[in-house]
Formats: structure tokens, sequence, C-alpha cells
């Protein structure tokens, strides 16, 4: 997690006061859980909640932990300085660090996952403006880099809203699977605590009880929840990358907004770095970097094994910090793209008329000249089109036989841009409903 | 796509035969639709569907491509051989090869899933059949590998069941998620084909057109598509690695199926060894290594470039092919596992009811002991049982300040394993209904 | 391995037929080390090499492999039907079957190793060749996809070859660190063979004999082998990106060679697609996608489990027949790239003269203009080569501030393209001696 | 970075404190080459040298930052409140940011390796100690998990030192390769800035000129350092799973040293758990999660974007930090490991004597009785120790078959465990020479 990639909500999320929050939250209610049960006095679970708006003293709970070497240990010991250690005596009982620490790491996760949602609904909002701002933009659709069919910007950012579209639905379905807890003891038996306390801590906390748990809650649940992040950051490169296309210099058809004062930008005026959406391709490769160790946790060796910790420690703050980061600049990036029509015009028109090669072709042989015939009229109006820079049309309308084979008018109607936009209202209403 | 990894009908889905009769049924169906629009006659329509039981011959195929260089042409012109090539000029018109192509891989991995799909309620049907007939036996449960209280087998099967219940759900939202298909030309703009063929041939194919695609269908799809079968293929680690453990020659309490008459089973009958799940480790490791470059291919060039293409070629057949032969390796493995029931008991107590001190320790800080005394009680005795083999119950009911505290009765009630069983009902209800 | 991305010479290191050739070198080299140390007969080890000149009928070992169910045994009563199965008696005594198939997969790497040592060698020295051709050819430097300062294409190909030759030297080692064998038994202690044996087939093979195996030889060398694969995969992906981006509409500095007869080549000049490159950036991930999965096969249980065997079966071929296709497919393109010197000075002065308003900052300030009015002076030049069109020399030239800190000879000094060339000869000296 | 899996001296390597004092360095050498060339004055390269022991103050430059939004500005601007800004004004002239970045970061790399090398050498040392002291320590070599033939403890470990010995020699490799700087300007020509600077400034430090450069270092070097790092942590997963292995709890042939006073200890003498080799499982996840990113990063556009920036910023310090803490974590390990021979005597005489049974099912058919009979003797007397506990021996000794065969003498002498020890010198000599 590097600061400057950080978002304080998300960051919040993974601080040790949060942490301890809800190992607060989870004994209280599990004190409650124990109480309605008859087996531990309804008094001493009635006073957990009197910590209910203490800040934790993260500094005092490494110093009873330096001693004690027990993380969870060392926190109930803290909670019995603010509750009383006669009236915390109960609180934990029959439960197993993992229950806490485990049903923790799923709220945070969550959590996360709630935030992202906003992010990503965020960022399909301003996908959705700018597609619909600019859905008759005529730009040069490009296969392998090279100019093949007229389509609009507005396609473009359909299409991307189309994408995280899914992407949030995926999410939204990570998140549900990741939101449970489990609260069942050591290996999972619920030997020493009634299954109805995790019932109750779940439903308080929002989370539904894990229905077979170990130690731990099962890590394919995880495994399912980073890849989701994956492919989420595979959707953000796949734009940033179109961004870092339209931009550079001899394309221009697109730039990250600049702020009129910031430095440099006037001096070398050509010398504006599409440096947002670069960024964005790195953040793309750190999410994605933690799916196949994620992967890796799920096996654990009986019922388990804490391999998986260290790894979680890292990948659970970094990769949704990271996403959260990259999905709000991502937003920003088309919310204040700067979009150039007149250079998509001219980029298309860069050899004129030439990409309507294709459907001139087409129309001969539709025509009733043959495929061979057909190549050889496209073929040599073309040329002057590459070598000498003619005009396509131009070129066509001038050429005996394709007049013949087609008429003036035909010729001319091959070059009607809106023969290749009159569909994008389908597609934006496919889209967008 | 290793042959003694493979099972013959998902290999089928990757012939060149079953490709070339998906795209034929494509050019076909896209045939009716355009004639039924009236674009082209329907007698030619209708004539395409001559071709309806010809197993089209690769090697012609091939002949031809060597000439025209180029597949869809090749077989289009393999088409006409059967057709007729007057019948035949209409087929393919106004559609690009990626219609055909990227609609057809997606054809091949909805069928693959199909498979999947089967294949994991096999294997879920094996599970719970095991975990039924086991529900009972008793076994230590193990966290870090150590001895920590007592489970059942039936357990370990059910959440193993759980586990592939969750990917089922997961692989039938992923399976979904690639049943699309899209005919919508050179950039996505429908501008030579009516947005009706697309939705008429998905409906043939079982497919969803795609709202949106450019060249080509969006690639974040397969991401999660290899994705889900890379949790999946962790999932199927994870369970043969609990195999492999309980094979291993000092556990012993279970083993994959030997035939009778399997050479080497009884000369050396200690070498039998779980090579089934060592192979599944490794196969997990062929399907999860699809997931990063699916992930990878999300990002293409404006409107498509062909990055992805050997990317696909590779991992579309090879990462389904292991997957389906995986799963049916594990279901044979379950569902033939040799279970050692006596071995288990003989396990848990190789220290003789040392696996019971947590509970011990317990009970004495619940009947008063403070923490101190109770932990110089319980270490007393276990360090008999642990260095000079005693029985652990025999010796706290031997010890005068054990009784004093817990009395004979409690003593004794604290070996019941039926107090690690209680609730195996209650877990098995949430799993299996 | 799929056949279109494949080259015989390297397919057929990986074929049964290659396979069987190296396991009975391996037995017939034991045998002759047997003899030589008086544990079996010289006659016996003699009769083995009968079969020198062999081509072993893969079908039959196949058809006794069905009933052995053991394929090294399956070889051995082959070759016992060659050689006779009194003579073949002593064949493979006190060697266990990994002692042949890890020794013979090093063998296999190896090879590989040699084969793509060469096609780097083959890479360098069209990069060379191109690379001296180019070092004068002015083209713009690019950060960001931005214009930036002049260089050459002479630079950009220098630079290649410097980062393929590094990848040279990585492949020799690599090469030397998995050109090991083990004959060292079931555990790897000698106990039924002489590490003599061991030394004797090693030296025959070319091969350093293992220090200390288990039953395999150990797997940082395969998984070190396997990265150093991924790292060149990456350096084709780097330098074919670069073609990419030279090929693009807009850019077209370069272009994949098309031979005059390619089809669509003129009728659609513009549509020249850069396939060959993109496609060696999927290969490359492909290459890429073994390293995790290698590295995951270093760990193995006790002496040895099989868990890395499916995994080698699939990334040994699959890897080096992939990177062997690239490396040769990328010696073609670079050898027969089209480089278009005029559109690269063309690119160049896309914004005229503007890429040196760097240079003219810089100098304004050697010059003790301060940095604020030296960044006005050029801003308001510079702006009217951006929005207007106009020539940025032109422009300083007529502004009597720039005029007056540099006088005019400097001026037009700043636009000597001498000033960004002068040390390609040391750079060229550096990378090529 | 977690901080629980950190060492300070690795840590400061990242510090900013260290980035700033490598940065000065740069400058100030950088400084002296220019006045060595007559390009700038030696008073001002002379008064650089003045804030040789200056602390920079990492908040002030924060400060800056925030104002000119150019971390080298800001740093040079704070270096200039220490110099004067007069004497200051010739730092950095005619050098890009990335000059000092690039070389920075391969600064600290270099020193990072230098750390791990440390590390490598000390867990060496320990490997090679445990070694030596358990070189005759019998225990049962197991493949598959299974109890194979016997070999020794001092052989386990002595391969270990082997497998880390190479990565040694890799990390070396890997140090060297990164160990390189670029002083070359924007584009790398060298434009504003002679070659002769970077050189100065790179023999200072201890670098080697990197031959050619860009704007930035190529990142195959980077790749090519992270996989080896890659390597070495699949090493120490490979070490810890054997320690995992062997503290299980029916197998206990060594365990994580436990101080007498450790809580838990002793109360619940069978729960000692492997908690440290377990997390270096994940660590080597966490390690290895970065070798695909680096990889990925090897692509830069043109003469350099910035999407390797973020990537590397996360796996600069995290897999130095990381690797470092493992390597630490696990020499102390093996320093510190119970090993208990008696277990592992015990372990291989689980089924008394079984482990025998291949090597006399050889000696039979090695004393002429054939296959199928020997097979049958061997097979009899395997299944009273299999399934009666006998001892296998004594089973031989008595079956009148295997007498005839062998003799009383030569049965005994198949129970000799110096039959399998008796190269372990032979080995040990390869390894420790």
């Amino acid at each position: 997690m590097i600061p400057r990639y950080s978002r304080p909500e998300m960051v919040s999320i993974w601080s040790p006061q949060t942490k301890f929050k809800i190992w607060y939250e989870i004994e209280a209610h599990a004190c409650d859980a124990m109480a309605d049960l008859g087996v531990i006095p309804r008094e001493n679970a009635d006073a957990v909640w009197k910590a209910k708006d203490v800040e934790f003293d993260v500094d005092r709970i490494d110093e009873i932990e330096a001693v004690t070497k027990h993380d969870v240990i060392a926190f109930l010991t803290h909670l019995a300085e603010h509750v009383g250690s006669d009236e915390a005596r109960f609180v934990h009982q029959g439960m197993t660090s993992s229950d806490v620490l485990d049903t923790t790491f799923n709220v945070q996760l969550t959590r996360a996952a709630d935030l992202l949602i906003a992010d990503l609904e965020a960022l399909l909002a301003a996908l959705k403006r700018r597609a619909i701002e600019h859905k008759d933009t005529i730009r040069v659709g490009r296969s392998h880099g090279i100019h093949a069919e007229p389509t609009t910007m507005g396609l473009t950012l359909a299409r991307f809203y189309a994408e995280m579209d899914r992407n949030l639905t995926r999410l939204r379905t990570a998140r549900d699977e990741i939101a449970t807890g489990a609260i069942s003891g050591a290996v999972g038996t619920f030997a020493n605590i009634d299954p109805r306390v995790e019932e109750h801590v779940c439903a308080k906390l929002g989370l539904t009880p894990e229905p077979i748990s170990t130690q731990v809650i099962p890590r394919d649940r995880h495994a399912a929840f980073f890849a989701t992040l994956g492919v989420i950051a595979s959707s953000v490169e796949n734009i940033a990358t179109e961004v870092r296309h339209m931009q550079r210099t001899e394309v221009l058809e697109a730039a990250e907004y600049f702020s009129a004062g910031q430095k440099g930008s006037s001096a070398m005026p050509h010398k504006k770095n599409p440096v947002l959406t670069e960024n964005l391709t790195g953040l793309a490769r750190i999410v994605r970097m933690a799916v196949v160790p994620a992967m890796e946790n799920v096996t654990l060796w009986h019922e388990r094994d804490i391999s998986h910790s260290s790894v979680e420690r890292t990948i659970g703050p970094d990769t949704t910090v990271t996403l959260d980061f990259a999905l709000a600049r991502l937003t920003s990036v088309i919310d204040k793209l700067l979009i150039y029509p007149d250079n998509m015009l001219a980029n298309m028109n860069k050899f004129s008329g030439l990409v309507m090669s294709q459907r001139v072709l087409l129309a001969l042989t539709q025509a009733g000249v043959s495929r061979e015939d057909a190549y050889v009229y496209v073929q040599r109006n073309a040329m002057k089109v590459w070598e000498d820079g003619k005009d396509f049309k131009t070129e066509l309308l001038g050429d005996s036989d394709v007049v013949a084979a087609l008429g003036v008018e035909s010729i001319e109607e091959k070059f009607d841009l809106g023969y290749h936009t009159k569909h994008v209202d389908t597609i934006f209403k496919r889209v967008f409903g």
C-alpha cells in the first residue's frame, strides 16, 4: 500500500483502530447471544457494551501484546481495562482467536467491496455521461492499430461502460460471497460454543453464517474475491490503454485533463503526458498479482495452517486500496477527458477516403463485378491515395469502370458516414436500456 | 493438452470437426436470418442447409487454406463445394471472420462449461455419499498439522462438498457470462449486417447477443471464465492435499483405491503411493496458470488486436480438458477412497487423551481454579503422557487437585467424544439441507 | 504446443522417439559403467549396443505399457526384444525410473536451450545488421508516447540488441544449470548403484552429475530455467510492441514485411496489419505463464512426489517450442522490417520544431534569462506552432527577446540534429564493441 | 511491506532518507565529473559537498513538493537551501529526473541484494552445521509421502545446502546485473550531458554504466532480478515444507524450537505448531507474486512510459524486505531445529523392517529366483508385517524358501543400514568439498 496511491476511507478500513472495533463488536454481540442462551449472565453481556464508544488504544494493546505474545489476548486484556476484569470474564468464552480474526477479515473485505462498488458506480456514471455526449462523434475504428471502418467515440465509451457494468455485477457477487462469518471453535465443530452465537453475531454484522468452517473460513471465497478484483483491474488497464493510445502525439484524439496553470503545459504544449493512465496500467498489475497467491491460499493442511495469513495481511489492504485509488483516478480521467473530434476526423482522413475501400470493394462485387476485377478497380485508385495523396472518392468518380458499375450516386453514397452510425441508437439502447 | 490427462468428450469440443460444424451453423443460421429480412434470397439460405449432415473434410480445408492463407475463406470455399458455388454466394455476406471465430470460441467454452458442470455434479454426489457414510467417523482435527480437537471424517467431506458446491454456482455464472455471440462486423457497428441476424444466430446457438462488441467479444468475459476455472482447480488441490496427507505412512487414515491385482501392492504393502492426488496437485497448477494471461488478454488495442489469439488457442483447450480430467479423477478418488476409521482413532490417541487437555484446562478455570493453577495441574499430568506414554484421563483421575476441582464424573465427561460431535447434524443440515 | 506456432526441430526434441533414444543411451552407458566396475558382465553391456541404430517402435512400447502400466518397464521389455532377453537382463540394474526420466528431461531441456541459443544468435545478427543500417536514421524519441527529443532508429535497434544479448548470457547460464543428470536410486543414496555410474553416464551425455539428488533432480534448477525463458519472452514482447506502435496508421514509421503478391496489400494499402508482432505479444504470455508453476514445483514432499510431473509434461514442450517459434518469427520480422525514414522525419516535425522547445528553454536559462522569463518566451512561440501550425524556429527568430538572449546563430544551432546524435558512435561502441 | 515481517536494515534501504542521500551522491558526483570536464566551475562542484553530512529533512522536501509537484525539483530546491542557491545552480545540469531515479533504484536493489547475499551465507552456515551434525542420523526416505528406503537427516540438510548454494550463485549474478546506472538524458542520447559523467558517477557508486539506455534503464534487468528472488523464495518454501511435515503430530521427527518458558508449550505438549515455517510458506508467495508483474514491466512504450513505476514502488521494498525476513527466520529455524533421531528410527520401523522389502525382492531375483516366485516369497511375509504387526526379518528367517535362496547371513545383511549410508561421505564431499 503506497500512500500516493491510497485514499483515506479505504485505508481506514485496514487501520488497527477499525480492526479492534470489529473485534469488539464480535465479542460484544457474542456475549449477548450467550446471555440470551443462558450460557453467561446477562449483566456481564451488558457490561461489555460500556466500551461501545471507546476508541481503543493501539499503543496500549501493542504494549500488552509484547508481554502476552498473542494479539487477541492482548486486546481482551485491554478490553477488561475498560469494562472491568470481573465483568469481562466471560468475554470470548468458548471462542478461538480465528473466530474473531477470520470474521473480522471478512467484515473488512465486505466494507472494502462496498467502497469499490461505489467507485464502480461513479465510474459508470462518468462513462455514461461521456458516452452520451460523444454518441455521434465520428472516429475511425481500428483493428491491429490500423484504420478499419468508422465508428463513434460514444461507442468506445459505451463498451467500456458495458464492461464495467459486468464488473459491477461480478463485484456484487464477490462481495456477497465474502460476507460470511464463523464462530465455530478450534476445528469448526461448535464443541465449545452454540451455533446460535454465530448466527446472532453474523446477523448483527451483516454477514451470513459460514455453513461449514474449520478453524477458518474456507479460502475459496477469498480466491474468488481477489480474482474478481483482478478482472476489474484488467478492465481498468483496458480503458487506460485506450486513453494512452489516443493521447500519443501522432494520434491526439484525446488527452488527460491538464489544468491551465499546470507547469510545462504550454511551453512544451506537445509534452502533455498521459501519466495518469500509464500509472493505471501499473496499478492494474499490482491488483492482479494477488490473484495467484490467493488461489494458492485455498489449500490449507487439515483444519487450517497459517500459510495464508501473511499473504492476506499483504493483499487484503494492498489490492483494495490500490483498486479503490485506481477506480477513482480512472473516473476522474474519464470525467475530464479532453476529447478532440476534429483530430478524430483528420486522422480518419489521413489517407483521404481510403477507409472506405473495403465498402467499395464489397459494393462492386455485389453489383456483379467479379472479385478479381473489383480488386483491380479499387487497387488502382487506392494506390493513388496511398502514394500520391489523392482523394479516394474523386479518383473513383473519375474511373469509368467504377462509375459504370456503381454509378455516381452510389459511389457518393459509399462515403456516407451515416451508413456506419445507423445502428448506434440500437447499441446504446442495448447498453443503457 | 496432454493425452494422458484428457477425456474424449471434452477433447472433441476442441477438434477441427467440431469447430467447422459450429462455423457452419453460424453461417447457415445467418443466411436464414438474412433471408427472413429480405437481404438475400430464401432459396440460397435453404440451399446452405443441404450441408447439414456433412462431415467437413479437414484435410481438404487445410489444403485450400494453404492457398488462400485464410482459414474462414478456406472453409467457405469448401462449403461451396458441398452447397454449390452459385447457391453459396450469399454465405457470410456482411460478416467478418471474427463474427464467426469469436462466436464459435464462446460456443466451445459454453459446451466445455456444461461438461465441467456435469463433472462437478458427479463430484458433489460422491462427496455427499461419502460424507454421509462417515458422518460419525471420529478423527482428530488438526491445526498446523498438529492434533487439536476431535472432529469427524464426515465433516471433512461435507466441507469439501460445500466448497465444490460454491464452485458449481461460480461455474454456472461463468458459463452464462461466456455464452454470448456477436455478429457485428469489422468494428462492431453493424454497418454491413443487421443486428437481427446476430439475434437470430445467437438464439439458435443458445447464446445471448453481446450487447456491444467491437470486432471481437470483450475479453473481460473470458478473464472471468478462466479465473473461475482457476478457483475450482485450487479447490481440487485442496481436497487432493488432504488425501495425500491422510495416506502418508505415518498417518494412514485413508488411501487411494488399489485394485487387488495391482502390481506391487502387496509385496510392498506400505508402498501404495497417492499418485492420483499428487497428479491433481500438478493439474491444478496447469489450470491456474491460465488465469493471469487471460487477464492480460483483456486489454486490446482499439477495436481489437490479435495478441489474445495464440493465448486462447492454448488455454481454451488446455484448461478445460485438464480440469475435466482432474474433476473426473478426483470424483473417482473420492468415490473409492479407502477410509480407515481404526487408524483415525489410533492416531487421535497417539498421546493418550492429550487431545482433551485444552478442554480440561478450560473446565478447571470455569470451575473457579485460577488460570495459573489450572495450567500447573494440567501440565504435570500432560507431561506424563507426553514423556512416559501414560493415559491422560487416568493421570487426571489420580490427581487430587483436579479431582477436587472437577469431580470424577466431570473428568470422565471431559473425555466424551459426543461433546465434539453434538452439532454434526446441525452442520450437515446447513450443508445438505 | 500449437502446430502453427511450432518448428519441427524443437518439436522433435519432445517426440517419443527422441525420448526413447535418450532412455536407451542412459541405460547403455550405465551398463558400460557397471561392466567397467565389474558389477555386470562386459558382454552384457556390449550386447546392449546392438540396438544402437534401432528406431524404437513407439506403438509397440505403448502396447506393452498398456499391460505393464509402467512406461520404463515397457521400454525395457521392448529393448529386450531387440537385444535378447538374456543379454538384456542387467539393463537398469540398481536404477530407478526417475534416474532415467529426470536425466532425460534435463537432456531435452539442454538441447532445447541449445536451439534457443542459436535462435538468439540469429536474432542478434539481424538486430545488429539493421541497427548499423539505421544508425543515423533520425526519429523522434518518445516518452509517454509523446514526442521528447530526437534519437535514431539505430539506437532503438541497438538497445534491443543489448537486451537480447543479456538474454543470451542468461540463457547460457540457465542451460548450464539444467545440464545435470542423476542416477542415484530411490532416495538418492546410491544404495544400489555406484556413483561412478552416474559420473560415466553424465560425461557421455554432456551433463554434470547432480551433486546431491533425492529420487529426483532438485527443481530449483527448472524454476530458474523457466524463469529465464519468461524474461526472454518479455523482451520479445518489448520489441514486438515497438513494431506494433511504429506500424499504426498514424505513425507508420515501420511495417512488417508484406510480399508484393500478398492479398489485400494494395487494394487496401492502409490495412497492412502487424499481425506477426501482435502474435508475438500473445506468445510471450504463453511462455511467461509457465514461470509461476515452475516455481511452485520446487517444493516436493520429502524425497519426491509427482506433483511436478504433469506441469512439466506441459510446460517443457510448450514453452521451448513457443519461444523457439517466437524468436524465429521475431528474427524474420526484424530482418525484413520495412523502415520509413521519411515518415520518421515527418512525424518528428508534426509540430514543426516544437520537439526542440526543451533545448531552447535550457539555452535561455543558461544564457542568463530567468526561468520565468525563459518560460514566457518559449511559451508564446510554442503556442503559435501548436495552435496555428507555425514553424518554431521561424517564430523564435522573429522574437526579439529570444534573439537578444541567444543570437540568430545560436537559435539556428538549437535546431541542429547533430547535437542529438553526437554520441551515437560512443553508444554503438559500447553495445557492439 | 508488513512491519512484523520486516527487519530494520533492509527497511532502511527503502526509507526516504536513504533515497535522498543517494540522490545527493549522484548529483554531487555528477557535478564533480562536469567540473573535471570543464562544463561547470570547480568551485560549484566543491560547494555541493558541503551537504555531505546533512541529514535531509523529508518533511521539508515534502512541503516543497506540495508546491512544485515534482519530487526531484523539490529535493534540488532543498539541497540549495543547504548549499546556497547560487553555488547550487549547476546541480543537475543536463540531467533528467530519470537519471537520478533509475540509478537510485538500482543502488537500492544492489544494496538489498548485498543484504540478501549475507542472509543466504548465514543460512548456508546453519544448514552446513546441522548437516554435519546429523550426517549419520538415520531416517526413512519417502517418495509420495510413503516410506521408501533409509537415508540420513544429514543428506536432507545437505541437499537444502546445495539448493541454497545455487541460489547464492544466482543472486550474485542478479546483483551484478542490476548494479548499473544511467545518466543519459531524456531519450538516452547524452545530448545534454557527456557520457563521462555517467561513467564517473557509476564508478563512485559501485555501478557499471548502462551500455545503452533510453530515458530509463532497461527493465529486463529488473525482471531477471525479481525472478531470481522468486526462485529463492520457492526454495525457502521447499525447506519450510519439509519442517512442517516433520513436525506434524504423527511424524514428529523435528520441531521448531520452543523456549522452555514459551506459554502453552507444556500444558499441551502436543500442540507445538510449526508456525514459523507455515509463515515462510506464505512469505514465499509474497515474494513470488512480484515475478510476473516485473516481467510485464519489461515492455515500455518507445523510450519509456511510467507503467512500471507504481509496480516497482511496491515490489522493490516488499520483495526484498520480505525475503530478507524470510531468510533470517529460516536460518533461525534451521539453527535451532529440534531434531528427534529416536522418532526417526521409530517411524522407519513403524512396519518393522518392511522398508527393506524392495531390497529383499531384488536380492532374491539376483540369487536366481524367478521374479514371480520372489514376489510370492516377499509378499507372504510382508503381509504378516502389514496386517499382524510381525517383524519382517524374523518372518523371512522363518521362511524356508527365502532362507534356501539367500541364506541366513545374507538375509541379516539385507537389514544392514550401512548399505544405505555407504555413500554419504561421497555425497557430502560433493556438496561441501
